[in-house]
């Protein structure tokens, strides 16, 4: 089959109305009430088009995240490591407790708790990764002398990530700019790098 | 109305039943799928009897869950503060990931997300009161001057349990013995405690 370019433009309208339906239903209902059905009539396309490219609701909802979280909360390198780490970690803290973003990832964690596929797709695509990148950015603090070089980095890691998702879950307040700064401070401390002046 | 004591003997035997049934249900059924009737089905009580004491299927599993948390890992003052931590975070990563109190709370977690009333009751029974007895160890120590007067406790408690919600809430392997061990040690160091010898 050729595809034309109008009928690949039309695809990728489709495919973003429908990312857009399904976080916005999100906000809105509460991921357990989301539809297959609710999200194709928001969207304006037919559920087959939605069942083409994905296989369910959660990986409807899964790749909306995804796509967003990727362009927001990239892992620079400016050079300082604090700045980086504290820059990351308050990207992932906004997103992670603003709509749409919020309530869609509260909504997938908790049915990852009885859907082991989605767990294993969500550690997959959207965890492991960015544990591996900010793994990555703390080696090459590391290579630049920056961290000593026993430094336990996956460690470290879940020392940032950890009250961020600890709070989330238990709906504790999100982490204000100085509590990510002091959290930073601690956890390259943790690592042995002395506080800076 | 007088109540004897073979009555209360009864209600104590139910109660018991009651949280049991409760706690049985969510492993094999997993905490959406119990219900007020299967409990008390399993209980042999009536759903009168179980309404007559707990409003609602949460405060149910919510009271068996802070019942069996409350004696299962005390916080205890030995003296030594890396020894005392690894063996209430190690009965604590026990604990959650350990059926039927495992299953249980990750439903009680994953309804916190749509329930504000039990989210405010779960963090005033259960997690607020462990903290504040963490809180109150790392404070003993620092009394005792193994740890510096400006150490941030709350924030010491926050990377403690933090990487145990991470790991629990994506579905990532329990922390092990020397993960914990490993864990205490760089929190310790995080606040100025010099690594043990």
């Amino acid at each position: 089959m050729i595809t034309s370019p109008s009928s690949l433009r039309r695809s990728e309208r489709s495919r973003r109305a429908t990312l857009e339906a399904a976080l916005a239903l999100c906000t809105e209902k509460g991921y357990g009430r989301v539809t297959i059905e609710a999200i194709a009539a928001r969207a304006g396309v037919s559920k087959k088009t939605i069942y083409r490219w994905w296989p369910s609701k959660s990986a409807v909802i899964l790749e909306a995240f995804t796509d967003a979280l990727v362009g927001t909360t990239p892992f620079v390198d400016t050079g300082d490591i604090a700045a980086d780490l504290r820059a990351n970690l308050s990207g992932a803290v906004k997103f992670i407790s603003t709509p749409p973003f919020g309530p869609a990832y509260a909504g997938i964690l908790s049915e990852m708790h009885h859907d082991d596929a989605l767990a294993q797709t969500v550690r997959a695509k959207l965890v492991d990764p960015r544990c591996d990148e900010a793994v990555a950015r703390l080696r090459r603090a590391q290579e630049q002398g920056q961290i000593p070089p026993d430094a336990n980095l996956p460690l470290a890691v879940e020392m940032l990530y950890g009250p961020m998702y600890y709070r989330h879950v238990l709906r504790k307040p999100i982490q204000d700019e100085e509590e990510i700064a002091a959290l930073v401070t601690h956890v390259l401390r943790a690592i042995g790098v002395p506080p800076e002046p």
